[in-house]
């Protein structure tokens, strides 16, 4: 079974969040998926560039809360929980991560875009942090959309679960560009990167995480900042009464 | 003596700094009826937000130097003078922090909006940092103006004392919105935050120190670098000639 | 043999970048011509802004690779390269940088008027940060870039290699303020300083530096980030295809 299909074209790889009945909400498959779409475009040394999008209405809904909260839940060991992790690999990745939003992204679905070294929106993204509204924290999210929006623009997001248009995204630094038709704005943006070999963007992803250090704990007091508020009983019968 | 009126509705404590004459100078009683508020509006475990506004044409003109530089200046202890502990607090504080600006904003009171959770520009506001025009530095603003506007941005309305209108406060990032009937915005905005409970908003502002931490210093050196230009006395001329 | 031609009118030094045959390239001498420039305006107590211009269509099309990578590359000190000095200098001096900008910035070109206090973009103003082209990374203009643009805006420039005019550079925080007539805003910008002394400048620069530290190793750590990829061998053939 499978959240993630994945296909492969003159040095790019394609992972297509591919589960629109479920709103490709984050799920431990969806993660292992995404995970496995990293190793294999860190693997092929030919490979420039992974490009995630989604199929339907969503590009990502965000942790699946839909039967409520989770009965186990994990305890991120140093370097956080398995979210934080793909975020943080995204990142880092010498491959250039590209997110195409041409539907909603939603609270965690925020995060995963924004973690990406590009984001384009196409008309029908949307970008929202609806996490406050069940009493939760983005714990996880924010550091990656604060590094595009500033330290305020992520905070209001937050609390007023703002939903941003793709005008909009830009302006807050979400998405870096809108474009009536996203493919188009993707190859663009793939001849752009072309010129640039994959020694030269490791080199300059590695600098930019020198120059921009995260704290060493950061992954690990995300994830319990997020569990902290996932386990407090009136989010329980926030995110239930939702679920019901 | 009260330089502020307090008011309270569901959920909401209203600050109105009301000494027009003073053009809302921060005093010492300005300082000790604001820290008062908030210790009203913590107190009251059903009060998630506190709305700071003025009454006037100013809304806060900033440290009052009108009969000249105080004779006596106190030092800052390890936590900072009673301005920058009162910003500090409205930036910690687990209820949602709002400036209603409809008036000027100018010095010390730039710094007083900026540090609230958003700030709200009717048509009448400006923002003015004006210390540099005296041979002052706003030391103890420009931290909390600095994580909305960016390093370069209040750096430069800081030398050049630029004068900005709602638009272009609302472009600098010192107001997140503008609107033609501010108390409407607020309306507005109120309604956006019944949806989030206090433990989350509390949850949410402490997160945000976590992931922004803030030198521990900050506050006494700030401080410091304000009573160092102060008691300058190039400064104490210009100020005299003013305040003649 | 010089590459600046230095004038001085009423508390301004002028710095030409003066060699438009060499695009004003960043050289030895150019670098030694301008620290120079430094020097005279903190000498003369009276000076309180340098401003850097260009005659021709560069402003400064960044280190000079027009005859491949030089063949003797030095090693940073503690305190980094010469350029990354220059660019340190120009953020420290209590005198008011000034970069206006009327031509095209290239690579390192950026950097030099990213670090001034205030840059002006005239109606030819580009700024492009073209080093990925190459295979190199901008690790030393690069932080100056950030504080004015955010670090999402300094990556995807460089990773871009966009060629941003006047708007987008105002857009992108590259350029403070854009004009059709440069030198015209100049003066504007002149006498909006001239309201501001020069020991007043010089703590709200140092209060900046201490508000917003920079990491001791940065400096060494750029140029060596840089001294890297300059000395590998894909790069040098890159740079060498272009030379020849």
């Amino acid at each position: 079974m499978s959240a993630v299909t994945v296909t492969r074209a003159r040095g790019v790889l394609r992972a297509l969040l591919d589960r629109p009945e479920l709103r490709n909400a984050i799920t431990p498959v969806l993660l292992r998926n995404l995970h496995a779409a990293l190793d294999a475009a860190e693997a092929d040394p030919h490979c420039r560039v992974l490009v995630l999008s989604a199929r339907g209405e969503d590009f990502c809904a965000g942790t699946d809360l839909s039967h409520g909260v989770p009965a186990e839940v994990p305890e991120p060991d140093a370097d956080g929980l398995p979210y934080w992790k793909l975020l943080d690999r995204l990142t880092r990745t010498p491959v250039v991560t590209v997110a195409l939003v041409d539907g909603r992204a939603t609270a965690g679905g925020v995060g995963l875009a924004a973690a990406c070294d590009l984001v384009i929106a196409g008309p029908r993204a949307r970008f929202r942090l609806t996490e406050a509204l069940v009493g939760l924290v983005p714990a996880m999210a924010l550091p990656f959309v604060a590094r595009r929006t500033g330290e305020q623009r992520a905070f209001t997001a937050t609390l007023l679960a703002e939903d941003l248009d793709p005008a909009r995204s830009v302006a807050a630094g979400l998405a870096d560009t809108a474009a009536d038709d996203a493919e188009q704005a993707l190859r663009h943006v793939l001849v752009q990167l072309s010129r640039v070999d994959r020694a030269t963007t490791g080199a300059l992803k590695e600098y930019r995480a020198r120059l921009f250090p995260r704290d060493e704990r950061l992954g690990r007091d995300a994830g319990r900042a997020f569990l902290d508020r996932l386990t407090d009983p009136t989010v329980h019968r926030l995110i239930g009464e939702r679920a019901a």
